[in-house]
């Protein structure tokens, strides 16, 4: 790769970087090319230089987002060191602590924010919100199979369908938490997991 | 009332039912003061004979969505000639049989979108979303009350809790098979509800 590529794929990231604090905060629709380039301190013009269109941004956007959101939670749920329901136990607290320390509750989750204006009209958005929560839920399914495997929980869970149920629970908890401002919806979704699902 | 004022009504109606019809189907941030005019087939200007602004419009829009969507499934909560369960077994099967028949897996919830949007930067509409949820919230607990007065459900059961468990829990499986276009998540979502939860 040539010094002209690195530094190109260096700005493209910038612009990402940049466009996604901010499609994130207002959602697809709300967010105009210009918005991401002001942010970016590039004009307009030249964003068709890094990307084909808003849509091919956001698939992009959301990539980097899973990146740096959901990979460390992935990376709790496959620690061997700890036995698997403790690991699911740091991953829900880790997403709580999340929602009310790093977000405040302010952001949502970019993937239900994509998945609730844009899943409908584009394909390749759509394509991009199910890798995200595929490649989570298949985490989390790993970690639900070691603790049925350990006799943890019931013999009789499915194990995808457990891990699709936690995980689309989870979606609509923090959506109510965003409504309300407190964490409540959050630890009754931890209470009923602990208590009636994972047993 | 005299008839001038009943027709004022009257016209405001038909924007809110124009109105609705788009902002559902596109979310808050991408719906114009203009698209909603066009589509009730006024003038720009005179929308504002109407509502004081799109943020009065989205709430009085959500109010009529609940009216609509939300208030059938408090009656089916609230049929006294079926035993609790039974009728909680008839709301999910409605509410199921609404995303998968009526809405086609295509619009989501306009709750849940108008929480996603705006819930961070307006108000009235974070009150008007809590008070959506709040009412049939509300029926749902009263039912499960019943279902535990009967001794159907456990006794361990903090009632609130469980209905703000199962709504919150809801919201999240239409996100999801709004993004993944299949019943699968719906069907998950009776499955747990049934099995683990209301026992």
């Amino acid at each position: 790769m040539n010094i002209k590529a690195d530094k190109k794929d260096a700005k493209r990231a910038t612009i990402l970087r940049e466009g996604l604090d901010i499609m994130r905060c207002r959602g697809y629709n709300a967010t105009g090319v210009k918005d991401i380039t002001d942010a970016a301190g590039i004009p307009k013009g030249s964003f068709y230089n890094y990307f084909e269109s808003k849509e091919e941004f956001a698939v992009e956007a959301l990539r980097m987002y899973h990146n740096e959101y959901a990979a460390p939670y992935s990376d709790v749920l496959r620690d061997q060191s700890l036995d698997p329901l403790e690991r699911i136990r740091r991953f829900v607290t880790m997403r709580i602590d999340a929602v009310i320390h790093q977000m405040c509750y302010r952001e949502g989750c970019f993937v239900n924010t994509l998945c609730q204006e844009m899943a409908d009209s584009s394909e390749a958005i759509a394509a991009a919100v199910n890798e995200s929560i595929h490649d989570l839920n298949s985490a989390l399914a790993d970690c639900l199979k070691a603790a049925q495997d350990e006799k943890a929980i019931s013999q009789e869970h499915n194990i995808g369908e457990l891990a699709e149920f936690i995980d689309n629970s989870w979606r609509g908890v923090i959506t109510t938490a965003k409504a309300r401002r407190t964490p409540q919806p959050l630890e009754g979704f931890r209470k009923y997991l602990f208590s009636r699902i994972l047993v």
